[in-house]
């Protein structure tokens, strides 16, 4: 089983995938009188086809033990999904360059505390994967009619790790 | 100056100037195998106009005193407007029906910890109002081009508390 440790995510390095919705290192312009600082579209969502609209949603995921054993990866044709952490908890993020026969090798990341990801229209990705503990999150993505979701089975399950000095 | 004393946030209370983002009480279905429960699309955003779409954004808000002297309600006639909160602590949320000559008497509410809230588009509102402590949230709302903003101003400030036995 090839093995794979995931990296502190970064926007540099999510960038090919989607982006990163983090205040942290963002631009911010004040409004409200002064009162409120706006990190302004730090994601922007995509709803194409029909009866396309933009929803928001609530995911309670349990938890995942790791090592992951990552069989499968997913993506939306249709869409952009975000994922935004709704506790103070690391989660692990995984993607994939579209190959020629499906993804290639899966990029595994694991968030800072607060960090939320935008996977990009048709990015192919892991399932909603907290580590510890059940974890809430904010999603947005599409609605709509239309098959939105495409799955791809790996031949052998990739083996994901956090690095050994992770102290999320 | 008129007193208007905020109420419990709920789903009908709000409901004719938009959706409570909260999976108490909202229906849910199992996705990821059974690791993730979906509280799906509790609310959608609107975007019209030129250029529309919707972004994520960020907002770091500080508090505002109680009693709130509010002077002053905003809507976006181009799109919707979402705000949920990063940590599980109130925040007020005053709305107001369209008059014949401008926003009706406004009406307040409380959240409770964790509720977000979509303004629907067009729809009367006070700016964002956390209390007691600095506050994230994340804004889904509309980018694009065209005038997305009307302010209104009342001859006379209201004067909006919560109820005197509040323990949020």
């Amino acid at each position: 089983m090839s093995r794979i440790v995931a990296r502190p995510l970064t926007r540099e390095g999510f960038a090919p995938f989607g982006e990163v919705i983090d205040p942290a290192g963002a631009a911010h312009y004040l409004i409200n009188g002064g009162q409120c600082e706006r990190y302004h579209a730090l994601a922007t969502a995509e709803a194409i086809g029909p009866e396309a609209r933009v929803v928001i949603s609530v995911a309670r995921s349990q938890p995942y033990a790791l090592p992951l054993a990552l069989g499968m990866v997913e993506r939306h044709p249709l869409g952009s999904q975000a994922f935004i952490p709704l506790s103070p908890r690391p989660f692990l993020v995984v993607v994939c360059h579209d190959g020629a026969a499906g993804p290639a090798m899966p990029q595994a990341f694991i968030t800072a505390p607060g960090q939320g990801i935008n996977y990009r229209r048709n990015t192919w990705h892991g399932v909603l994967t907290p580590v510890g503990a059940v974890q809430d999150f904010i999603i947005v993505d599409r609605g709509g009619a239309g098959i939105n979701l495409e799955e791809f089975h790996f031949p052998q399950s990739y083996e994901i790790d956090l690095p050994s000095d992770f102290a999320g």
